[in-house]
């Protein structure tokens, strides 16, 4: 799993940030792309990354303010012209189908896929054998979701050559023991599965929020998350603005991944009044209260690493 | 006047040519910017040049596809978000209002100006005592407009010294002789108006093409225009896929110049099949029809120079 972000900056564009969007890239355990709200010029963006947009999955939308939803026309007609043809499932507040269809109407754009909308509720909205996705309103100016998406724990690996030493016969004993059963081989030995398997591991819990103020809501959506993308369109000199914008601080979003026990912060959403030198002393003003912060910038990119089971900037790569 | 093309590319974006948009600059003429087409990212080329979103005065859309509106959304936000407090004027084929006012309530952006829509018909669509505005109905998979822009004649100067020398005194006399009359002064003599005053100069006469096959509707709309910007997707050798895909060549392009006694030809929407490099051998595939071609490129700007008639490339300005 890779976070890679392709919009960092808040209400309009600058030449350093553009509006919203992140690519939660899952090319290895599932082979697609899950993207998180769609500012215009997010296609753009993605011309100058290795992603594809057909590869795109699913498109999670948190709240329909311009600068979350502009680019939705031009990717999904994009995504059209460069040969999708696979399902597309968007999910999103009420309106956004009203949005999409009638763009797609009036401008004549024929898409050569389907698409699926999801109108958002809280709870849980997306669930398979490998992950789910669940959803929370926080508290903004309008209707604003936070999403945890978690990954499922892996299933045990076999140890092949474990299984060997003990005596398993290659065929269906070893499947038995794969799926955690115990087993008695032909010469009477009993071969418990955890003898030959690798503990399953545990997947990842990311949390990529809306704009919102600090609440409740959003800590607990955070609850123990690996990874939590927090906004910060404001520092704390200007803290008291976020709160009547329904916007927060990074001091408002280190607290929210304190309260929550989250690991690492990205922040993103950040106001073009902040310039790029200025992001260190952004992430130094909330790292007494949440240890790790990153101030997120545009195509920057994050590794999850499942054995450390911790997340990593990667050496940027933007073509 | 200027012509700065903001987006030169077909149908998607590239790395090298936006979709659609172009801005004429009229600063001098009345203080304000009138935009013709919008893509997506329009606003995002703005930022790399000196226009001020509130300087738009007028928005022109020649057709409903994305490439030539999805940018409208962005830009209406950012010219509120930026100050801007003027009316502003969108002239487009019907639709074009729906689609504005669908993005604008589902996305809850409160602008801080008014829009009256225009939904185009053939024939003058604008005139004031500076300018005039006739659309026409091209030849494209859908209702696709060209705009000529025509710049009234621009009043005679009074020429001072030579009212001074005829003894005309300071005062009323002046402004008669201004204003074409003749006079008679104190001591009987009389002077014509021509006699201190230069003569009326011609204003330009710009065309500017939406997509379309070449068709008369072109030709004529584009007769005797001192600048003509026409689409040219295709070139001569796939001049076959122009015409079913309802779009033009350059050769066509060229053409609808010659057939039109046009002056200079700007030769735009090219497809993202043509490299940088290929725009000299593009605009020689047509020279022998029409002698002065432009092939724009992104932040390409022309300057008009009414003494010459003629518009001129001006130096890369790009910021
Ligand atoms: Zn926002
Ligand atoms: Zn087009």
């Amino acid at each position: 799993m890779q976070l890679l972000f392709l919009g960092t900056g808040a209400g309009i564009p600058s030449k350093q940030r553009n509006t919203s969007s992140l690519a939660l890239k899952l090319l290895e355990e599932r082979g697609t792309v899950w993207l998180f709200d769609c500012g215009e010029a997010t296609q753009h963006q993605i011309l100058h990354t290795t992603l594809k947009p057909r590869k795109i999955e699913k498109i999670f939308i948190t709240h329909l303010h311009g600068d979350h939803i502009f680019g939705l026309p031009g990717l999904l007609g994009s995504r059209s012209f460069q040969g999708g043809d696979e399902l597309l499932e968007i999910y999103g507040p009420a309106g956004i189908q009203e949005f999409t269809e009638t763009f797609l109407r009036i401008s004549q754009t024929h898409l050569t896929y389907s698409i699926i909308f999801h109108e958002v509720q809280e709870g849980l909205i997306f669930e398979d054998e490998t992950m789910e996705v669940e959803a929370r309103l926080l508290d903004h100016v309008i209707p604003s979701f936070g999403y945890r998406i978690t990954q499922k724990p892996l299933p045990p690996k076999l140890l092949i050559d474990e299984a060997v030493k003990k005596g398993v016969p290659k065929g269906p004993l070893l499947a038995k023991l794969k799926n955690g059963e115990t087993v008695e081989l032909e010469d009477g030995t009993v071969v418990k599965s955890e003898e030959v398997t690798s503990p399953a591991e545990a997947g990842f819990v990311v949390a990529i929020l809306g704009d919102t103020r600090f609440c409740q809501a959003a800590v607990e959506l955070s609850r123990g998350a690996d990874v939590l993308v927090h906004e910060a369109t404001f520092d704390t000199e200007t803290q008291k603005l976020a709160k009547a914008y329904g916007h927060s601080s990074i001091y408002d979003a280190a607290l929210t991944a304190h309260q929550a026990g989250a690991g690492t912060l990205i922040a993103n959403h950040i106001s073009a009044r902040f310039l790029p030198e200025d992001a260190k002393t952004l992430a130094n003003e909330a790292l007494h209260v949440h240890p790790t912060i990153h101030i997120a910038h545009d195509f920057a990119e994050y590794e999850w690493h499942k054995n450390k089971k911790e997340i990593q900037k990667k050496k940027k790569e933007r073509q």
